[in-house]
């Protein structure tokens, strides 16, 4: 088992350790939720304070053309792309993940009811994050689909004639579990379905290929994410969509539409004609307005990802998360053996994202409360998971370290059973 | 006609020019466009900062519980609320108003299908928000509904058995005619149809009362608004969404939900249950997590108006509001005579909003430019509309008179001819 010093050179060695000066991290924390909400890179407050004191307080509405409003969610977009093997003008920023998921499910729920109107089933993980199997089933009802959910090892069995879209998230939100992205949906495709993924626990976190590495059959069809996870981009930062060109380009040759048509998808939005022409390409996702104020602060984020870029880039942030995880669990089982953490997220590393999650048969949740009040912060999730998450960017391996031995002695003093720990907030 | 002399005094008597000093305005500037994004209110900036830099950076995930940024959609909601003639807990803040309007129009037309299934016809004006129009033609597609769009004299004639859905946007973006809210619904209950309202143009601007003082037959079903116009809100501010509480307590009952099922619109989100159940009341209308810094930035704009409260509220708001499009279109009429500007808006101030439009055969875009270039900001609107708002929170009787004085000189000196304020830039 590595000592503190041994983590303490670990941290020397690291190629990335400059990166976490560049975030804003509070004193006395070990911050393991960047999972949840990513922390706050330095340059954020500046940057916002410009775009509200200077372009909106001075420049006003014209800002939306000097200051670039208008091309932001393309802008950011592009930033995006690099982080998960998708080019240029095919990733746009807009509203939530929920909402963007709807755009995609509809606009894959349209192809296959063009080209094989039998398919009406929509196959996702009953483990999926809830809001995605809410979305899945209100499409599923409106277009008379049916909603499958399945466990992990029953979705092989799944695949056949039947299935029209295959919809997964690549990192499971409470194991942190991963789907091997280019063969699961090369499996959906030679079963004739459509592969939707969900990011939100990967983009940013670990190094992304929507496009199958050149490999057509592997190249999947659509895909959301999160902004406020391991991109940074502060509390409920826009989502992003991505759809792969072909589709795109189909939609366009078609004139088909994604049903949350708002102007801001309009090919053309300030003829304020009163026919609706959807715009080209993945700007046809747009609808409304975006708030500006969260977009800019998502830039902040994703800029960090080009400094990460001269330090190795997504895949030393991979290597490193993945020694990162690797010291949490041979610590945790090492110091904290006989407390009844059970490992929920795989042991091998290359099946697993950026975080460890341990079930506890009865102590979760106050087990996290305890923690955070000693300035340990992970997550509770439903029904029996601690989970913990290792943004590269900023955690070090000292912090792994330092953070077992206070959940060791959360656990060896039993202080998680004083009654104040188990009064459960509204957000968990 | 008044003098400058006489619009210095109107403001020294104006019991609101006080709380012009609540916002941070450039100097040099005559801003006419708080129709389209609201002005910077002074409080916003040191706000967003302590979002950013406390209740993220330092706070960072506990935020959502400690600052309660949960409750934010629905704290907002309340404000909004006292402004439209709600009750408690009938608003939240979520989303845009395009999705917002999807969502509202999906639950009028479930509401439809289940009371009176062969109406099939919504209508709503030609001249409507473009966005608005492509929502409901979105929704009309998806439930085999017939989107009818007429000229504003036609809507009596269309309030027939067929009728399903009036969708209105109060005052209308280019021209700022208003309808009569309490009598249009009235109309459209008495054809057995539902009304839902756009409140765009209206919410902040003058007294709103969406539920009809107490007539049962006068008030509305349902209404969306927009965050960044006259509620200051800042660009892309989130938009609000309101029910009829009969409405709300029928979904409930039935168990209906409404289209963009997030996670945030379940009745227990933190439960992570796979299966959708609605929270009840407004709150199912949520979706997705909402851009925090966004919602603190409109919640400034919004408490802008308890301030404005001491001083006569809404009402003396709308008084000002007609006294200075008033004396907008007195002095232009009196002073810029012979340029070819023909009034759009409606010469009674009862039926305006708190805008004026003008159009002109030829230089709509390019005087409004070189309007711009001098430091008087309104917009244009296609396809020949000058637009000027008038906020009558920050706007004096003295910048009426003096943005006239440039405008004058604009068309008298024939400036705007110069081809550079023809080059039409991405937004107008």
């Amino acid at each position: 088992m590595r000592s503190r010093d041994d983590c303490l050179a670990l941290d020397a060695a690291d190629p990335l350790a400059p990166l976490r000066d560049l975030f804003a991290l509070p004193d006395g924390v070990i911050y393991l939720d960047g999972n949840s909400l990513g922390a706050l890179p330095k340059v954020t407050a500046q940057r916002i304070d410009q775009v509200v004191r200077a372009e909106w307080g001075i420049d006003l509405i014209r800002s939306w053309n000097t200051a670039g409003w208008i091309d932001l969610p393309q802008r950011l977009g592009d930033k995006i792309a690099r982080l998960i093997g998708a080019g240029r003008g095919e990733v746009m920023v807009a509203d939530s993940t929920s909402a963007n998921l709807y755009k995609v499910l509809s606009a894959a729920v349209q192809i296959v009811l063009s080209d094989s109107p039998d398919r009406r089933v929509i196959v996702s993980e009953r483990g999926n994050f809830p809001t995605d199997l809410y979305i899945a089933d209100s499409i599923a009802r409106q277009h008379g689909f049916e909603l499958q959910l399945v466990d992990r090892d029953e979705i092989p069995s799944r695949l056949d004639d039947r299935l029209a879209v295959l919809m997964l998230t690549q990192v499971d939100y409470r194991s942190g579990q991963m789907h091997p992205m280019a063969a699961t949906t090369r499996a959906a495709h030679a079963a004739g379905a459509l592969m939707v993924w969900d990011l939100a626990h990967s983009a940013g976190a670990l190094p992304v290929d929507l496009m199958g590495d050149g490999d057509t059959a592997s190249a999947a069809d659509f895909a959301v994410g999160c902004g406020y996870k391991y991109l940074n981009g502060g509390p409920g930062a826009p989502a992003f969509v991505w759809a792969h060109p072909r589709h795109t380009a189909r939609m366009d040759g078609a004139g088909w539409r994604q049903p949350l048509s708002g102007w801001l998808g309009h090919a053309a939005p300030f003829e304020f004609s009163p026919a609706y022409r959807p715009a080209t390409g993945i700007a046809r996702f747009g609808c409304g307005t975006p708030p500006i104020l969260s977009l800019a602060a998502l830039e902040c984020g994703l800029d960090v990802f080009d400094a990460a870029q001269e330090h190795g880039g997504i895949d030393a942030l991979r290597r490193k998360s993945m020694a990162l995880t690797d010291l949490f669990i041979e610590q945790v089982e090492a110091r904290c053996d006989g407390h009844g953490l059970q490992l929920v997220s795989p042991r091998d590393p290359a099946q697993r994202g950026s975080q460890v999650s341990w079930a506890h048969p009865s102590g979760g949740y106050a087990i996290v409360q305890a923690l955070i009040a000693r300035g340990v912060i992970g997550d509770f999730r439903a029904p029996d998971i601690l989970r913990f998450g290792f943004t590269p960017l900023y955690t070090r391996h000292v912090d792994v370290h330092d953070a077992v031995e206070v959940l060791r002695d959360v656990l060896e003093s039993g202080e998680w059973r004083d009654p104040r720990f188990n009064q459960r907030a509204a957000v968990t």
